[in-house]
């Protein structure tokens, strides 16, 4: 398959790894990159040597093109953000937030600068920025989401902007690729099924989890706190909505008692009390398989069932 | 085009017309049928006598197939079924619950039975008890809408039943339809882009909400109540929203507080304490325009992007 983005980037097929914090290291972006997606590493929360640990390290695992996540929300945002710079990082992914500020120090040196985005103000935005692409993410997916879903968001996001547009959020196999290529994008991001990747070094209490999860088995709390999640319910999940709701609790206690959760999961493996993010599109990720294996499977689907949209019309 | 759909149900188009309560009546489902679709009268929460009224209007309007939606929390449903089967309607979709005990009084005489599922535990339930098809209707949707999103949900429901679905959530043009082929349905179900058919006769306010509403313009309220219903933001939603996070309501307080709302919108047109049920999509819906032209502008673009599907691979 070939779409816009596979020259633009140096890629073989037009898939993103999503960028998921405390578990997208250099062992699972380098796989994604080698087996021809856009492999990505998450900055997440931590501070910026760790990032400068997994760039070092993917450059000596890949000659591929790789990219980096910087969630704009971390407290380490200021000093990830000069990482990036120093380290020349081609293309660079932005979640929650604006990136406005860092644009110049980065497009200067020739990144391509990449914002998910949740709704067509923001995309509309990212645009006039100078960003290259966006990737519209839906609500379905996991960790931090908006309100709009990837079949309503993609479209409407096409028609605002000229840039490319990359869709998330819900997208597990050939069918989410076809889709959204009908939608107008020009690629995917995947996050939920690299989470069960041979090469992810997350817990395996984690892949169970999302192996085992049914269609209905995530839920998005803590749209109080202005930034809501979407994870899979457990005992962490149930007690943080039912305070969520609860007017005696405080936003600075809620707050509270959400920090820390996703490293439990992720490190620990603390099926109770983590925080397991993950995307409604759970339910068809039914085995571990390596990064190659995953990414060759949905573009075979997805070249097959493209392949026969013509039939709709014998 | 062709799918599975027409032929069992007689139809030229493989779309059904949504069936919104105190909206789709004989007036807009004989437009859509007469234009190829499948229309549909929504018995909603009226007495069976508005159904048969309905009912017998459309058979004088249209000689094609048409349908109606059962709403099954409806104090009425129960005579609401009997009318159904008295009139001997051949294409039934049910939604809000479980048909199953009227199930053998309608399929008895040769009805299809349709019901809209928002889980796959709900789809296999109803493929076992006789379904023709399933509507499998994502969050987006307007109206009484689940959590999952029509991306995440088709490609599910799809593996888990062997009868055809039907994509619902998210759906107002021919990208959405290629879309929801693609992730293995036999066709849609519109409701928002319905709305404002020139044919439709909700109150002229209700169709301005729909045309002018952005993509983040619509949210989904009632959670706590058990069904959660995805309307327009105005004043009224957002007063609703406030007492349902407020401890100090009580849900038959807060119930009360929603009643009669959705005739105030659709009859009266009151843009301030009305509740204006719509999808997410209303954001692509900009202009007002006959059945006839909506069904064939839809699938005259899904032909076309269908047609070019094969483009990827060059």
């Amino acid at each position: 398959m070939k779409t816009i983005l596979c020259d633009a980037l140096g890629i073989k097929f037009p898939i993103f790894q999503g960028g998921m914090a405390w578990i997208s290291d250099a062992s699972l972006a380098a796989a994604v990159s080698n087996a021809g997606g856009l492999g990505i590493i998450a900055a997440g929360n931590a501070p910026a040597d760790f990032l400068l640990r997994e760039i070092r390290k993917i450059k000596s695992m890949t000659d591929k093109p790789f990219g980096v996540n910087i969630m704009l929300m971390s407290p380490y945002a200021e000093e990830v953000a000069q990482v990036i710079a120093d380290e020349k990082v081609k293309i660079i992914v932005t979640g929650a937030g604006n990136p406005a500020k860092y644009m110049k120090m980065w497009t200067e040196y020739g990144a391509k600068v990449i914002p998910v985005v949740a709704s067509v103000a923001l995309a509309k935005l990212m645009a006039r920025s100078g960003a290259f692409a966006v990737i519209s993410e839906g609500g379905e997916a996991g960790g931090h989401v908006g309100d709009i879903t990837t079949m309503a968001l993609v479209p409407q996001v096409c028609d605002a902007v000229n840039i490319p547009v990359i869709a998330a959020g819900g997208i597990a196999d050939g069918r989410g690729i076809a889709a959204a290529l009908m939608l107008g994008a020009s690629g995917v991001q995947v996050g939920t099924r690299f989470l069960v990747a041979t090469e992810c070094n997350v817990h395996e209490n984690y892949k169970s989890m999302v192996l085992k999860a049914k269609d209905i088995d995530t839920v998005s709390t803590g749209k109080r706190l202005g930034h809501p999640v979407r994870a899979i319910k457990n005992n962490f999940v149930r007690e943080f909505s039912s305070k969520e709701y609860d007017n005696s609790v405080s936003d600075s206690e809620l707050e509270k008692f959400g920090e820390g959760r996703l490293k439990l999961a992720a490190t620990d493996g603390d099926t109770k009390e983590g925080c397991f993010l993950s995307g409604q599109i759970a339910g068809l990720v039914n085995r571990e398989q390596t990064a190659k294996e995953i990414i060759e499977e949905m573009f075979s689907q997805a070249k097959e069932i493209l392949g026969k949209a013509g039939s709709f019309y014998e």
